[in-house]
């Protein structure tokens, strides 16, 4: 049957991918259509109870400034929120948070359920209708033909997934949920260049059966309280628990070790490549033998739960071996396993055939996002469905694509890397992916794209009054400061010596002050003296301003410097893209780069720094160390540029 | 691999049936497992988002009365609660109640995550472990064999299930899950009798896209809030909601005509027979083909969704059909369906092969109960669940089955109708199946049944207590009331006239009076004069009583003498088990038999009035009407016993 009405978009899938897409489109105006094969599973989180984390917490900053859920979902369901690196510079801070897996999939149904122009339809896709090189329409299960002008296919790991535990395997989506068989076959008819990936969740435990008195508790952020959301509020949170740390130890690498006979992934029943940076409990003890002992994390997987989600010994070992290895890890002498770790295995494709905007290059129309495109992680996938959403409704609008850069977001950072670079093993994101991460930040994620969010149409009225309100403030205060001079004269040197540590020999204004690291804003505004001739500009008489606000204005003070400084490198970078390697470097000795940037480069042995940069893992942070390793080693090849700057 | 630890129990599948008998087996203190191929789908409502009704709130109630879940799982849930034919006798009255489909499964998954002796373990059975004639276990999909001394089988609608959208069909357990496969081909391998049903569900609505102005309101009861549970209050209960009434109309039934040829019921894709009580609209609109209009009620299915289920149109037709038939009604006319109506097609087994305790008979320590023998219905389900965990405990105690009577239960007169009459469609309740009726009504449930559950360990100790309390009090005041004696000296003839309608004539006792139907116990109580010789045993004197007990007291007194006279009638029909029926009764002109009986009366033509009560469907409501038919007709086969109180 043809569905008698038309769509713009239809958005199949109802993940994180999904879910954003088919929100943005709509939010753009677009008629959308989201075609789930269950509408229970909406946002539902296949994986790990948490959202963010360093890299993908900025990525979920950058959805949510666009107008998306992930974050402000985050803040309805999570039940622990803390600030990774809070201790180090603004560029690596990054949210995280428990959610409730219940509280977080009813936020996320919320929204799509409430959302105008947004369509939902419970049936899962076997076909896509393709006409000539154009997609028009997707076919569901018992063959109701929906027809629209774009189609943004975010089926995660469903197509053709195939669980494992041990040397036993089965068709299926993820655990409980039937795979996408059909539509695999129609799309490798389809000729799309695809490959196979694997990902992996670990054992479930009972809370009931743990012993926390043997775990350390690690407890949210309290002063204060994180949010996610620009539109967040610490008191949309419900309440808040505790993790708790176990280890393994000795014992419990024995038995994962006693286990690699029946490993699907030792013995070559897996074919495709899990993520390096997510790895299985049994790769990290293959890889790093010599290690003793690894963390692991014992997170609440809701406040109505006893359910325990034990991070870091994701496994597809065989049962008998995930019973033991539990187990063996202090706290879990007598934990029970709800539900079985288990590796899947699912189609991608791969993402160089896709066009900037997500569009496949071979059939018009059709958009890929999320897991589909080689990915891991939920942020990953929100944010490349937002992306390809956004394109999605462009299309059909007839406009050009949204491409933001790579000095404007992460979201450009994920794009380009995937488009141009590809994967080998499923991508991640990290800040060192980002060469411009200076400024590409989790605290200016609104600043750098709300109001290309507003010109796109997907920010409603009351986020742009809030953020043009943040803006404006920011945009006043900075001008104030700049524009407020002292001097030897107006200021005495006591209370500089108080407030600056030393007595100002010359004129400056508060902006040039309060870029010195040991500047503190509030500080500066208790300037006392005859700073102010003009007291109605003081702060004192013009009021406070909000947290954010400061926060804005100080870290933009304090990294100016930085952030130019980091433009020089990334165009020395650029500068050396031909520079030709030496052919004879041992890349192992290179200490400065990781583990796993050396293995690659000694692999691939590539011809100059450009093609090191394009080697998938090598990010940009590892090339401009590469550059200070040769010039300390004084490498010939170097041009006679100062390269005294380069710096990690 | 074999699972270290041995359990007493095993139940497979976390539906409804699944979870009573998880929890009776557990709160009976036996070692229990629950199978489950999902976590997440503990405790799902896979049809209509309401719970009890006539006969169906019966089973609920008694369900509750031996320590069971569904009724205050509703009472935690429920978003509307009415009193079903609450003018009529308390025999057929019953509770109903709307439920908010997430909060009523998160109450199911908290009591099973939280109850001692209960294990979870997520991951589908694929085989049972036989030991010559006794089971000892299950196989999970990976391999994972558990072993235990008996196991319950609640496979619902998964067994080999097919879902069929008008002549397009595929394998699944339910929309978006998939179907047990494996399970089923082992289960015919073991050569248990069995055959395939059919149920169906309709399409869900977008409540965003219904005129609710053109529809009626139906509130909910108000005065009081009825509650499910014996533990329940009204307090419990989530924010309330109303249902909406729309209709069928002739529009409505020409489209549904015009999809007959494309119906897989109508054109023989579908082999199992459907429920006759829960028919598809195509069914209707087939069979009773001069019907105008049929009413649908627009049920919301929770507070926190904009779904609504329009019962009254479960359908199996095909989508365009679907889309037609729903924009056919009033206030319908622009309403999105989110989810097709569909019928699934399931294996079930012959219940004549079950033992009374619901073991089968070939396999020992094998227990079915649920849909998998032939019923629908959650409330039926639920019950048969409750019942087969409580005979697999008993058995693993080494107690004998319990096994209540058809006087005592209607789970007595389900698993009575199940094993020794079979079905030939899904089985649902009736009050008219229970020929003790009048004294199994929802308000003495606990007064029949939690002193056996508590008996039997199912009952803990703050129901006992607060059970005992009210059972207490009714028996004090019933006694009481027998005790106070009026006559026409102590009471003046106006006082009598004011409370029961006349002067008193000779003495009575306060429960002689209470049993005239017209005498209002709080009147009763209002009697002034020198009725109490001593003061200190008047009700004044004594306190109030709680309602429930004032109800018990009342209606026991009212209803005694139709319940003895119900008792004769049970005997007198037993009496004519033997007698012969007419050879040349034209059933069709027995008026006072339902359409259904007649036909199935006319279809077997039955020998002796025995055989025709054991047609199933014939109700022993309809042989007691069958039997005043041939009284009233002169039937000369009658024997010379007087049959003049022979009633329905």
């Amino acid at each position: 049957m043809l569905y008698p009405e038309t769509f713009d978009v239809i958005v199949v899938g109802g993940g994180h991918a999904g879910t954003e897409a088919a929100l943005a489109s709509a939010r753009m105006g677009c008629r959308t259509l989201l075609l789930t094969h269950n509408i229970e599973t909406l946002g539902q989180m296949s994986c790990n109870p948490s959202i963010g984390g360093i890299g993908k917490g900025h990525l979920v900053k950058e959805v949510d400034a666009l107008g998306g859920a992930m974050a402000i979902a985050t803040d309805e369901g999570g039940i622990q929120f803390r600030i990774l690196n809070g201790s180090k510079g603004p560029a690596v801070r990054a949210t995280r948070a428990q959610a409730d897996r219940i509280l977080y999939k009813a936020a996320i149904r919320r929204r799509l359920e409430n959302q105008p122009n947004l369509t939902l339809f419970q049936q899962a896709v076997d076909d896509l209708i393709v006409e000539g090189d154009r997609v028009t329409g997707a076919v569901t299960q018992v063959g109701i033909r929906f027809t629209a002008r774009a189609v943004v296919l975010t089926a995660g790991t469903f197509l053709d997934g195939r669980i494992h535990v041990g040397l036993n395997n089965y068709q299926a989506g993820r655990a409980g949920d039937p795979p996408a068989i059909s539509l695999s076959a129609r799309l490798k008819e389809l000729k799309l260049p695809q490959g196979r990936l694997k990902t992996g969740t670990p054992p479930r435990l009972d809370g009931r059966t743990i012993d926390f008195s043997k775990c350390e508790e690690q407890g949210g952020d309290l002063d204060p309280v994180p949010v996610f959301s620009f539109m967040g509020r610490a008191d949309m949170h419900p309440a808040q628990m505790p993790c708790w740390v176990t280890h393994t130890n000795e014992r419990t690498h024995e038995i994962i070790r006693s286990g690699f006979d029946r490993s699907p992934m030792f013995t070559g029943k897996i074919e495709g490549v899990g993520p390096r940076y997510c790895p299985s409990v049994e790769d990290k003890v293959n890889r790093f033998a010599d290690k003793e002992s690894h963390q692991i994390f014992l997170e609440p997987e809701g406040l109505s739960t006893n359910e325990y989600y034990p991070n870091g010994i994701s496994t597809s070992l065989p049962f008998d071996i995930q019973y033991q290895l539990v187990r063996s890890m202090a706290g879990l002498e007598h934990a029970h396993i709800l539900r079985p770790g288990y590796a899947i295995e699912y189609d991608y494709f791969d993402p160089r055939s896709l066009k900037s905007n997500f569009e496949t290059r071979s059939i018009e129309g059709l958009f890929f996002a999320g897991q589909i495109n080689g990915t891991t992680g939920y942020e990953e996938a929100a944010a490349q469905g937002l992306f390809a959403g956004i394109n999605a409704a462009l299309k059909c609008r007839g406009d050009s694509p949204w491409l933001p850069g790579r000095d404007e977001a992460y979201l450009g950072v994920l794009v380009d890397d995937l488009i141009t670079k590809g994967v080998t093993e499923p991508y991640r994101m990290f800040t060192s992916r980002a060469e411009f991460r200076l400024q590409l930040r989790e605290d200016n994620a609104d600043l750098r794209l709300t109001e290309a969010g507003r010109k796109l149409g997907l920010v409603d009225d009351v986020r742009w009054d809030s953020f043009s309100r943040k803006r404006d403030a920011v945009s006043r205060e900075t001008q104030r400061l700049a524009s407020v001079w002292v001097n030897p004269r107006n200021l005495p040197a006591a209370e500089s010596e108080r407030v600056l540590g030393k007595a100002i020999e010359h004129e400056y204004n508060l902006g040039d002050l309060l870029r010195r690291p040991d500047v503190d804003y509030s500080a500066l505004m208790s300037l006392a003296g005859g700073v102010y001739a003009n007291p109605e500009i003081s702060r004192e008489h013009l009021g406070e301003l909000l947290e954010p606000v400061i926060e804005q204005i100080d870290i933009a003070a304090k990294y100016s410097g930085y952030i130019d400084r980091q433009r020089d490198e990334v165009e020395r970078s650029a500068h050396y893209e031909n520079l030709k390697l030496p052919d004879d470097l041992d890349y192992s000795q290179v200490t400065a780069l990781s583990f796993e940037v050396r293995q690659k480069l000694n692999k691939h042995r590539p011809e100059t720094l450009g093609m090191a940069s394009r080697i998938s893992g090598v990010t940009p942070a590892a090339v401009s160390l590469l550059l200070v390793h040769l010039k300390k080693t004084r490498f010939k090849g170097l041009t006679p540029v100062d390269t005294s700057k380069v710096a990690a």
